[in-house]
């Protein structure tokens, strides 16, 4: 919805930043002659852009004669970013630029079940810390971005009964830390935030990608023409509990039998290796032996791949992505995870739905949540039918 | 993409329709304090929407002294639209107006296999004779949609490889009929006009919503954030290829074993009954004997609903919808259908997904096919996006 009171002077600057977005230098007659807005409207957004430094002069152009007209385009150093990607155990902040591109890292060893005042206090100080050493002022951040392991409301950015996270339950996460950074602040899965890190840096072409993070546990994020798609209730991407075709005798913590999770994730092979009298004790222990050569490890690895494979070969023919990018510490463990997955969706998919489908690993590595959660503010700030409607994003800080 | 050309002055209406069509009535005022837009340009599109007609003035509201301010709401009767579903052997026509309300309808046994040029030849002699019918004239049209029974290019509107269509593989669709109806045409394929058809005017308030047409074969039209998700290659909710879980042993004409149109189309019931020793030729025969009590008949209808509700229970956990809609002929066999979608997918799917979860009957009937082509023509001519950046509806015919 559009809020009251926004300043008019630069609405319907968010046509013309969709189009300078592409990072090319136009002048004005050619953003005039792009979107169809009158010369003068166009130098009314322009002047709003530049003094909200999302736009910056790029020199001049060749001209016909006279003095040549001046050019602009995207300034993605204009304001910054804090992301950050609290996962189980391990928490990750980055500060990035308004391209992705990242200025300042850190990370830790944090428990989430310290609960939300205990880990959000550690964000909050770290990420200022941060902030500090790019050495830019408060004014330039543009918002704070987080990642959870668990269910969200991304609306409200509240935690929804999450079930590792014990006193996150629709803990109000923005409020209270808007309250010690008074930026707005955005929050979402942890699966959701590496699926738009990965789209915004290293995927930006592919307008509909799944993003699979193959770890302790199977998740997906669902990018649907360039946007993360989440479901009516914040819950697209589950597809831990599908069931496996022949699985059904597998029992899963869900209650149901077959599921993915219970055939194909770290936990299940780590179990399968245990009973074969291999020590494992986790998704890390089986990255490791598959690593270190074990043919047990190697061969169970290759069959979650399948797996997987075959409930994403559902997913292909539902949702005809342009790209399935496979992370999560499981993909850590060689080419076999990603072969198996190729093996069974070139098999079991349509060929309208295959034919230009790419499959391929994450290639953003241990940041891409952090990117990604930065990358939901950036998105959400620039989104240009935003833009037409409000402009407070110039009010931050 | 944004187009050269259009007239300046009413760039930037979309965000003020978009307010509109909810169909209240406002003032300049709250409509400048809803979109931040400046009070001079809310009058300046303002107008530029009146001149198009999509808007009209609706008398006066209480003020608190002096002129009464004037209000203004969307005006559904400003244009019309002409929509054609075209199937295997049946087409149908229907115009309406900006609401999907409609005016004239007309029907035909036409076979697909007859060819582009004949078939749209006859699209286009009806669909001016129901134009005429209703007495508008043709400026009023503001395009025509047409829905195909295969798969459809929708960026170019020709048919894919289509399985069932001999000639209209690679034929270009709108240039045939914007030659002899100068206005915007758009095809798609049937299930996605069914499914917008249905949401535009039985669910508009699901945003989230899966049509599923069950008859000879099986297939899904998706709906995202209120709009039709098509996917990378237009290929999106083909799911009657995904594989049913314990159906290994059944071949598939496509090649595949266990795939869902295989075990739980209308042709696959039928051809069951026939096994039994129940003449059974297709969908349609299956329904008559549904209808009439046989219980064979209710029986395997009854497990296709199950075997779709499997499938649609991944999807489920996968898209998150906030409604399904079964439709189709076998829809028509009574609740045995639904109740079997209804009691797997509860079954299955998680508890996030189905705790709000909708599973209903579709409702539009006949007709959703032809309205929906209409309303692709009307969701695409008045989206805020492409309002903003160009107005080239006000020119049609």
């Amino acid at each position: 919805m559009p809020r009251r009171g926004a300043p008019g002077a630069s609405a319907g600057a968010g046509a013309l930043l969709r189009l300078l977005r592409d990072g090319a230098p136009r002048t004005r007659s050619e953003l005039a002659a792009l979107t169809g807005l009158a010369r003068s409207t166009v130098t009314g957004r322009i002047d709003a852009l530049l003094a909200a430094g999302l736009i910056a002069p790029t020199g001049e152009t060749a001209s016909t004669g006279g003095r040549p007209p001046a050019t602009f385009a995207f300034n993605p150093a204009a304001r910054i970013v804090l992301g950050a990607d609290l996962g189980a155990a391990h928490a990750r902040l980055a500060v990035t630029d308004l391209a992705g591109s990242v200025l300042a890292v850190t990370s830790a060893d944090l428990d989430i079940a310290l609960g939300p005042e205990a880990v959000l206090d550690w964000t909050v100080e770290h990420g200022l810390a941060l902030l500090a050493e790019v050495g830019r002022p408060a004014a330039d951040l543009l918002g704070v971005g987080i990642g959870l392991p668990g269910p969200v409301e991304h609306g409200t950015g509240r935690a929804v009964n999450p079930p590792i996270m014990p006193g996150w339950d629709g803990f109000d996460v923005p409020a209270y830390v808007r309250e010690r950074i008074p930026v707005p602040v955005m929050v979402d899965n942890d699966v959701n935030i590496m699926a738009l890190g990965e789209h915004f840096t290293a995927w930006p072409e592919y307008a509909h990608l799944l993003f699979v993070k193959a770890a302790t546990g199977i998740g997906c994020g669902i990018i649907a023409s360039g946007q993360v798609y989440r479901g009516a209730q914040g819950a697209a991407g589950d597809m831990g509990h599908i069931r496996v075709a022949g699985a059904d005798d597998v029992p899963c913590r869900c209650g149901n039998t077959g599921c993915l999770e219970a055939v194909a994730s770290g936990a299940a092979i780590a179990k399968h290796l245990t009973e074969q009298g291999i020590r494992a004790g986790g998704s890390l222990d089986v990255v490791e032996l598959a690593r270190s050569g074990s043919v047990p490890a190697l061969r169970l690895v290759r069959q979650a791949g399948r797996d997987i494979g075959e409930v994403l070969a559902g997913a292909v023919n539902f949702f005809n992505p342009s790209i399935i990018v496979i992370g999560g510490s499981l993909s850590l463990a060689g080419d076999h995870l990603i072969a198996g997955v190729r093996e069974v969706i070139y098999q079991r998919s349509l060929p309208l739905a295959t034919r230009h489908l790419r499959i391929a690993a994450a290639r953003t590595g241990e940041t891409s949540g952090a990117i990604g959660a930065g990358a939901m503010v950036i998105e959400h700030a620039l989104d240009p039918a935003r833009l037409d409607a409000s402009t407070d994003f110039k009010t931050n800080g």
